[in-house]
């Protein structure tokens, strides 16, 4: 049974101002839920008793029996799975020698959270376990990014950092990747198994002031090879070409 | 001036029935109405007088000026560009001998519009003039498709076909592609030139009945590679990895 109160709690969390004060986020879905609550404490769990009976047991400190009806006022998906869960969120520390010895991903602005939680997946994929982001870019906690993560939030550390300050704590010697129009073909391009790749804005790209900071202009061609295009890709499958590209090498 | 009956029309082309029974889509947007204008004929561009004044004239049977506040009736976008257009649907023909010289996408059952306007875009980038769909894939058409294409539907031609009808139509000489948990390593196939490559729906991957018909069967391999996972791609990501390395080799 979900009181009025419950309600007006777990939908306040789709906003970020809401998650900021409590230190919370939600997520729905059988297999997000399970993800996730092996990374991430589980305050509320919020099910069916059909999805409680074929389902293993959750480590919850609140758990909420509803009717389908009752979960479909907190829920922001089209279809129901049964279930939805209030968690913690999590802050993780890094070190730049932990950050220096293996390949990561920096973020500037990238503003879609479906893009963002996009991004989280391929990360998951690609073995990337770290994902920097900067502090203008999408809340990795919105309810758009934590379902397109598909579970990825509970492999993957996202760090809100200051860019700038993020990228000019490593000695020249560490790589800084990112994508130009005028850089050099990836495909013929030294990348190494240890560096940051920048990804920049959706609309604008990297930033003049993040530019200064990337030592390898890489360029993701288009095909045929050096045809004129004033097209570009979406963010999140350029990442997946770059991290594939230096995957694929190593 | 926009009539009641006018917003009712326009607004009308955001269901699939309407858009069937009119043959008739609508795009929103400077660049994706200006990039559509060179491949489809416009029947009714609705612009504000800003952006008449501002932007290269575009042909149509209609023109209608409106305020902001009239766009915003008819808009399905959070901002507004100041102009949506009327096109008409395009049909295309295709030869097996067309097919059978170049690199082409088929697509079973993507169901996400969102996904196959990615598709399409990346489709774009790559050279991949045609893509075959499925009948029950998403519509084309529908406003969230074009709007993801970002203007690459006037390059990439999109056509709805009875998938295993289409396939059957080619000798077994013509490699036929599809992605699955057990193929071989992308890295380490040979892939041609020439030739078909299948990206099954978003949940299900490809039906047993199109199965049959792929003769190359290969793996996008997650990093490390070997390292057991029950994650996947977004269909999209994984089309873009899958062209990238086609594109890459050729």
């Amino acid at each position: 049974m979900l009181s009025k109160n419950k309600i007006k709690f777990i939908s306040g969390l789709s906003q970020k101002k809401f998650r900021d004060e409590t230190g919370l986020f939600i997520a729905e879905g059988t297999k997000l839920v399970t993800d996730l609550s092996t990374a991430f404490e589980c305050l509320i769990l919020v099910a069916t008793v059909e999805w409680l009976n074929t389902n293993p047991t959750i480590n919850t400190l609140e758990l909420i029996e509803v009717t389908e009806n009752e979960l479909h006022k907190i829920s922001n998906q089209k279809t129901q799975q049964g279930v939805i869960a209030v968690f913690k969120k999590l802050e993780y520390s890094w070190s730049t020698n932990d950050v220096s010895n293996k390949l990561n991903l920096a973020l500037e602005d990238v503003q879609d959270p479906g893009n963002l939680g996009t991004i989280i997946r391929i990360a998951d994929w690609f073995g990337i376990s770290d994902i920097f982001c900067s502090e203008h870019s999408a809340d990795v906690y919105n309810p758009k990014t934590v379902q397109a993560t598909m579970g990825a939030l509970a492999r993957v550390k996202v760090h809100s950092v200051n860019l700038k300050d993020f990228l000019s704590a490593f000695p020249s010697t560490m790589p800084v990747y990112g994508t130009f129009m005028d850089g050099k073909n990836i495909y013929n391009s030294s990348l190494s198994p240890k560096g940051i790749i920048v990804m920049g804005n959706e609309g604008k790209g990297i930033s003049q002031e993040i530019e200064k900071l990337v030592s390898e202009r890489l360029l993701i061609p288009n095909f045929p090879i050096g045809q004129k295009t004033s097209e570009s890709l979406n963010v999140g499958v350029a990442t997946a070409l770059v991290c594939g590209e230096f995957r694929r090498r190593n």
